[in-house]
């Protein structure tokens, strides 16, 4: 006997920019969502019965038709209006929205032209039931680097173990992270995204690293501190590894100058802190 | 007051290639490997005591150092071997071994030269406990498309549907596939993928598919009952659209001859198909 | 004083797919195309007069238009009837036309279903000016590998040499090369690459090499050698690096047998051979 | 008969970071560098002979050694050192470096603490001869947008045009832009680049755009008259296009508010403006 278990379908890779021209300059608002649909939808498997299928079309326009009326403030709260808009169809039990928010500055004082900053893309992900809404937000594709102040040593050496011990290492990384809330606080998405963000670089840039897991802990840590709506966030940090240029072998000195930068192979380091 | 989440730490992206000389002709293996360890770590982040914590240097050399030695067989004995290699450590409770497996065929006939077949990639995760092995195989970038017999119709329309139902599209995809093994089975991984992936390509090709959601229920429930091993598989199948060129306008006629194949957007459909 | 140099405009990444469904099973054409302009369009430039600016969409419109008529033989054909047709405004001088064409290959029996076949990329560049046609043609993407038969020594050594001599080294590398006919030559373009194809793999399997220099040469002369048709061909080849793990360092035994395979950096040797 | 034609060998993808500790912060470069040798290899390709060929290995051992005392300026100038090195060896006829330069900024006010900063990357591309040396600066991965003040209008229309005029598109582009300097010019590349971008970032911003091509002459133009050291500018824009959402199917107005972004086809526009 062969049965169904957990599934899920929808739209990916939904690409959206809205323009607001206002008299003091324009805003832009650039935007890659996906829609992921759950409920009773087993008859479309079992049965190849579509009658209770959204077209996964039908969810892009639904996306581009919703940003005129809601795609006025945070990318949570536009979640939530497209979250919401697709459970009112019955068999829909949870409808799961998967923002990616893209930023542009603008170039001087011109209020229509605009440069893309790629710093890091602000993200969010919000789930739609019966019961509610479930909020998570998030950052990623930040890269960050300390060129002191970061170490690795003490650790356990085998058979099989090479690396050095250092006092002093170069220390990058491809921040993700995601975060949520505590429950039943009132959020200012946008200003909390700022505050934490500020946060996360400003103690990545205070701390003092003896590890990647160490780094995590004191960074989380203090955003669990000093935002008191966010109950929990889960890190992901590659380290990214640059190695010294051996030139001592050619006379030429390099105390920590010099260095290869590598991407593969690279360390993956994740965990959660959270609010007790 | 703060505590410590799920974490786990280790290597990704290790980049291992393995060869074979044997009189009637060489063997290359090419692998990327990833570990991640999960256990008694809590101290290297809340304390910054690194004294448990294996380098992931040391997980990269012991990746290539146990290749020479257990590599030989499948992908999924050599994460094993990997997996109970990290676990002699006390701290550690949970090793997890991805590998991700690239073929390459011989030119023609001779002994020592090869071309990279992406056809597909081979994929395994084997997680090692104190309670033994689990084992998930998989297949990943197999990209297939079918000409005829597929249709999308009898879906609802909302305020916001403008899809056009058809009984004749073109139906294209990227297979992502994980399947799990029934407890206890005595599996021989190598002919056990062969023969999975051979049911997968089968059905694709001969079934009627109304619908992506039900090509995944009728291509999982024959691997389900065909292959007496497998206790359940899940498939995610982007739906990458190929919308017939509008050829009309111009006087042309276009019976679903020229297409216009896109990637964003794309439908996303996972599901999970299980013996019950 | 300004004045304007070189200029070209056109249409890139135009995805058109065609299938034609013959009784005995249907036939999937699967390509990537631009298009690019030259000839009297500086006023567009500093006068930013569009009268003569072929819009892009336009471009990109012709080419699915002309699919249906033109796209019957090879992708060298179909570029020389759509640089014809831009051609015939006289504004333009010189229509260049660039085809990546992707291989499927059908799944067992099946008339209508087909796996993406990526062993290689075939491509075309055709340019059409009133002088004639100029025709390109090329293979790229070819991921290729010896395990042996390929040495490197006799390099010189200067005070930043480190590198060893080895006399069997493993040489991994992803051709691509591009070929020019001979004037006059009377070509069968798709037998021309299958057969110019066939030569590269099996001297790539066959010869001996002593550096990637000496294989573009051994190969690129016996593809003059053994067809005709072709008056150069100029080839470049990456040296993707495979290191031996050093895993004598832990008291395994490592006779080219486990490798680190690396991207970055990589050596990158171009050369053109030529028809006397 | 068969003949060696152009050539050219070296290694690609040497990634280099340099970090100097000054009392008042540290600065860092994160560079990636190409070099490319021509001259007296033919012995290499025809006959095998590897005597004059320094190793690829040996360059990367090189641009790192070079790094130490070089790389303490300009891009321009240490391509200029490591490409006069390599013509020492009297088999090179021309060395050939190209550098990408990444920008790191500070994080607030921390001397040891970086942010990725990916609004664009600096190019440079320097030849070594005997006859002196050659050097090209660029700019690459720079994306902006127009809000306001682009149009399309006024091209011809055929049998398969079915572009609408505009007045006012929404504009984004990726730029590509590379220069050369006038003879003689004694040039401060880094000055100059800082100069030179801020014009291309003012007068894009500050222009009306009636096309791509329009946009290009007018940007142009203006680095050729603003920037007395430039002799020529050759920018590559794609024209990524923005479609207005068709919202008006539903009742929904869309005065050029939600677009629909795109990459695939898109617009590609090259030339090049001179300095008379």
């Amino acid at each position: 006997m062969t049965t169904l278990g957990p599934n899920r379908y929808g739209k990916s890779a939904i690409r959206l920019v809205r323009v607001d021209r206002g008299a003091g300059g324009h805003q832009v608002r650039d935007l890659t969502v996906a829609i992921a649909l759950e409920g009773d939808f087993d008859s479309s498997y079992i049965e190849g019965d579509n009658s209770l299928v959204v077209a996964t079309d039908t969810m892009k326009n639904t996306t581009y038709a919703l940003a005129a009326e809601h795609l006025t403030g945070s990318i949570e709260a536009f979640g939530a209006a497209l979250g919401r808009h697709f459970l009112r169809d019955s068999q829909v039990d949870r409808a799961t929205v998967t923002i990616d928010e893209f930023m542009w500055r603008p170039i001087g004082d011109a209020p229509d032209s605009f440069l893309r900053d790629r710093s890091w893309t602000r993200t969010a992900v919000v789930a739609a039931t019966g019961d509610g809404l479930s909020v998570e937000s998030g950052i990623a594709e930040l890269v960050v680097m300390k060129t002191s102040r970061s170490a690795f040593s003490g650790f356990p050496r085998d058979e099989f173990t090479t690396l050095a011990e250092t006092e002093d290492r170069l220390l990058a990384t491809k921040v993700s992270a995601t975060w949520r809330y505590v429950d039943g606080a009132d959020v200012d998405y946008d200003a909390s995204f700022t505050a934490v963000t500020r946060t996360l670089l400003d103690v990545f840039a205070e701390h003092h690293s003896v590890s990647v897991q160490a780094s995590i802990w004191i960074i989380g840590r203090a955003i669990i501190e000093r935002h008191a709506e966010i109950a929990e966030i889960t890190m992901t940090l590659p380290n990214l590894h640059h190695w010294t240029a051996d030139l001592e072998r050619f006379g030429i000195p390099n105390d920590r100058q010099i260095y290869v930068s590598t991407t593969e192979p690279h360390g993956l380091i994740q965990a959660t802190v959270r609010r007790a």
